[in-house]
């Protein structure tokens, strides 16, 4: 599945795609900063993204319906269609703080339209971090207006920088392809380590493209990234209240439009599954706690749902998640996660293979010697489990990762 | 929610219940025993409970679609609606064995039954523990035959000992009721730590009875007393392959036989739900690496399925349970796995008590004195959220325990 286009008939074209340096101000027409303002001692809490001129935004969001005050804000200023800049901050997600949570991410807003010139209503907000606290104002709009001061071509690794809380790393993808002879680039950042589930918008992820594309075929194009990316990852189950998935296309590149009716949509979707897919295996990555990073494709299924039902099932599985990282391949919690699911399935015509080496065939292990060698390859720090239903044609993959005692640590001790 | 009687109409009539000791074997005409016959070494892994004479029993299996062979077995097996005896081991859970699992099942029913003296339609077979592999028959037909020659009417804590894996102490209860001026008892073990979820019977749970019930009846009150005792519990999320509950009633009390349109049925159900309550209490308390026992009542809900289907949202959440662990009141991640079940809710209209001490109200924290109040009742062993949905008149509560590094610990070792 990785690395499959999703558009139907278009061929793959991997090759085409060239990975650059740079995130999201890979992009022209992007300038980006990253700074501190006291939320987070010490470290940078404040995000600026801004688009040179404004431009067609799409957007997804957490399909939790506790939404943070940003989520609520930003899904009014979808409808605008149009962005001028992002401003996101973190260690404080102004969830569950009610209408005044909504009026101070409006303020936020309005300081970023002041600092930048342009409307509020072209202003997306964003934070991430602890619930249901009051944002510090004061340190806000400081930050903003240091922000402001601070973008540039190169500040792509500062706002992905600036967009962590438990992450330990930042994430930044772009890539590039060329149309009719002109060069596009799609870039973008990514934040997220817990709180991370599937069937959603997940996490805070700014992706933008100097392709020139209009809103609503944007948005289509970022449905289809998330569907195969950000909505296929899971590391603890848990659907945040602040997940916000913005793209916007600034046209800087200077290529003709581009429509899914035109030669080159198929390439330029690509490149659009391709850093948000790249983006969301991040985040997988840095999964809190994390020591292996795990694919999970089941194949055989009667229908495409089914597999990513029982995929997901699997891959949620604590049992499954603790037998990864004890590095024991006790294949029945495999088995039992898939029949827990709630798809129809029959022991008797299931298989898996452990990083290519299979351990049970029609619902019986392979023995001993086959599980050693699959005890090998689950000392790796990547790992694949492929589980066949024998029931149809149909697979679909997920991603993520083993559950160490790390995990529990850090998440019993966060904000404390 | 603890401790009213789920039978409308019926007036709560815990105090006409009385705890007596002996678990399973407090139950006239009941005897079991506990052996060691080599599966675990060193430690009882085998249990026998023998019905003096058969008796009308009923059972709940898990629904799980990959099924252990002693539960297809035990499946069949209802159909007679006549038990003799329950055989039942630990340490192999037959499970994931296929065909040749299902004749290990029967050929276990077989030895039991010439043991016994009884016919193989009327032994239930039970194992638990490691998926995928074959039972040690010789072992095992040496354990029957000792636990056969061993069974007495004090043997219930053997048996109870016998049956558990990961469980850190055995599980056993006993009530007795009076009925007409006769004492009937119901009695029970049961066994699991870990694997346990919601939505099924779960784990493996013996509960006789001395009351004279048809086993069409029988069926009833085990079913109404499994949806308010072991479908909501829940440990990790993940459902066993071989949870199995049976019921059979020896009629040995001497009293009048029972009815659902009997004047005593009522305190019958209770004493049931109680005994099963009380048992899945148990296995949550010994949940796997739990410090803390939690009960979560979910009130103010359209209907009483939405305020179950919030309650193990929350009770099924990571980072509650990491929360719980930490003695953190980070009140936010309940509502944001609230947010996520897939309920209607309205974060404006929710409230939340920790044991007590409101912290949030109308959607928002009330400070951070009340989270201080809050953190010293976290510190307590046993925890009470109590979350306020706003929307409805309707309640309902799941019982689950926190999550530490010591259940990361268990299950990526268990089995190496």
């Amino acid at each position: 599945m990785p690395g499959k286009a999703g558009n139907a008939g278009t061929p793959a074209v991997g090759e085409a795609l060239i990975e650059v340096p740079g995130g999201i101000t890979a992009v022209k027409g992007v300038k980006a900063s990253g700074v501190a303002c006291g939320i987070k001692a010490g470290r940078l809490d404040m995000a600026l993204i801004l688009a040179e001129r404004p431009s067609p935004v799409a957007g997804v969001f957490t399909r939790n319906r506790v939404r943070a005050a940003p989520v609520l804000h930003c899904q009014r200023l979808l409808a605008g269609r149009r962005l001028s800049a992002i401003v996101a901050n973190s260690g404080n997600a102004n969830a569950c703080t009610g209408k005044a949570g909504l009026a101070d991410a409006e303020q936020m807003g309005r300081w970023a339209a002041e600092a930048v010139r342009r409307p509020p209503r072209e202003i997306f907000v964003c934070s991430t971090g602890v619930i249901g606290q009051r944002l510090p104002l004061e340190k806000i709009r400081r930050g903003i207006r240091q922000a402001a001061l601070s973008v540039s071509s190169e500040g792509g690794r500062n706002a992905a920088l600036a967009i962590m809380t438990t992450d330990r790393r930042p994430k930044e993808r772009a890539v590039a392809l060329t149309v009719d002879g002109t060069r596009v680039t799609v870039g973008g950042i990514a934040k997220g380590a817990g709180m991370i589930c599937p069937d959603m918008a997940t996490t805070l992820c700014f992706l933008a493209t100097d392709a020139a594309v209009e809103a609503s075929h944007l948005q289509g194009a970022l449905r289809e990234a998330v569907d195969q990316s950000f909505n296929r990852i899971t590391v603890d189950g848990d659907t945040s209240t602040n997940d916000t998935l913005l793209c916007f296309a600034t046209g800087q590149a200077g290529a003709r439009k581009l429509t899914p009716r035109g030669a080159a949509w198929g390439r330029f979707q690509e490149a659009l599954n391709r850093v948000a897919r790249e983006l969301a295996h991040l985040v997988v990555r840095d999964g809190e706690g994390a020591t292996k990073f795990v694919e999970i494709r089941v194949k055989g299924a009667r229908a495409p749902a089914a597999a990513q039902t029982v995929a997901r099932a699997v891959a949620n599985s604590l049992l499954v998640k603790t037998m990864l990282y004890g590095q024991d391949c006790n294949w029945g919690r495999v088995f039992a996660a898939a029949g827990r699911s709630g798809v129809e399935v029959v022991p008797e015509k299931m298989a898996l293979l452990v990083s290519g080496v299979p351990v049970a065939r029609a619902g019986l292990g392979l023995g001993p010697l086959a599980e050693q060698q699959a005890n090998e390859r689950l000392r790796e720090a990547e790992v694949v489990l492929e589980l066949d239903l024998g029931m149809g044609r149909f697979e679909s993959a997920t991603w993520t990762c083993d559950l160490s005692e790390e995990y529990v640590k850090e998440n019993a001790a966060y904000r404390s």
